[in-house]
């Protein structure tokens, strides 16, 4: 099975796709989505949406991964959070993909085991388990490689425990 | 001129169409989109989305005015308000629509003369100026309209300015 991990920012969305074959995560695909400076914020909007999109009918994730944003530094980054979480919801829904929310700690502990890990620490700990070598890998498209990880570690676990 | 004027809420998403001849404003359409209750989060945003794309491209409006929140009461209101204009300008921007952006206080101003109003003095003002005798306008739906004269009155007030 195919899992999308997002990390969802105005600036650079993180992507990444792991596929699950019951014994191992192997890395599909992963980038950043930095929609174009000089655009309108609606416009902005839309290209996220759009790349999604693109990504969506290009890999065709069984399942999708997201980061539930519990906590934003202000209304303000609250807002503009909640502008970016709503285009790519659209994305997601509109392919008909089952949505599965986490928390930044829930994410974080899943990949490190520590709930108030750093962003490198983080990234260090994604590449390492996904045998990814890449020095410029961004931090964002770790970040939506370590949701993905975090749904399929609790999916595992759940159905370990549905078995039992 | 056709302006579609859009009021954003995950509850129900108020809009209203009005045509401008140059001397008086009539109301072509309104009303509220109201997502299904027992869909997930995420496919009431692309309901939303989906719904205003119907709006659009049945109506083509020339121009579109949205509510500009500068305030939210909470973090939490923040992000749930923040996504579902998310999906909305996702609709705008997909179909090319010019969009301006007004506070609440300049929308009130508008219509009433008083940036404090409260919905149903906005109602009441909406529905004299668009000569709408409907005791049932929402008022999600004439806020809406509300936003849509407060562009169209702007606009006029500009080109009298440019024309001086």
């Amino acid at each position: 099975m195919k899992v999308l991990g997002i990390d969802p920012s105005s600036r650079a969305t993180g992507f990444g796709i792991i596929e699950y074959d019951g014994q191992k995560y192997a890395p599909v695909c992963y980038g950043i989505i930095t929609p174009s400076r000089q655009l309108p914020f609606h416009q902005k909007m839309n290209e996220i949406k759009v790349e999604l999109d693109k990504i969506i009918e290009t890999y065709t994730p069984d399942e999708v991964a997201i980061e539930n944003p519990f906590y934003a530094q202000n209304i303000r980054t609250a807002l503009a959070l909640g502008q970016v979480r709503g285009a790519i919801l659209v994305a997601i829904a509109a392919h008909g993909c089952a949505l599965y929310e986490y928390s930044a700690l829930e994410i974080k502990k899943a990949v490190t085991g520590y709930g108030q890990a750093d962003k490198e620490q983080v990234k260090m700990m994604v590449s390492t388990l996904l045998e990814i070598d890449d020095p410029r890998l961004p931090t964002d498209a770790s970040d939506a490689l370590a949701t993905a990880i975090c749904h399929l570690n609790t999916r595992s676990f759940q159905k370990r425990l549905e078995g039992t």
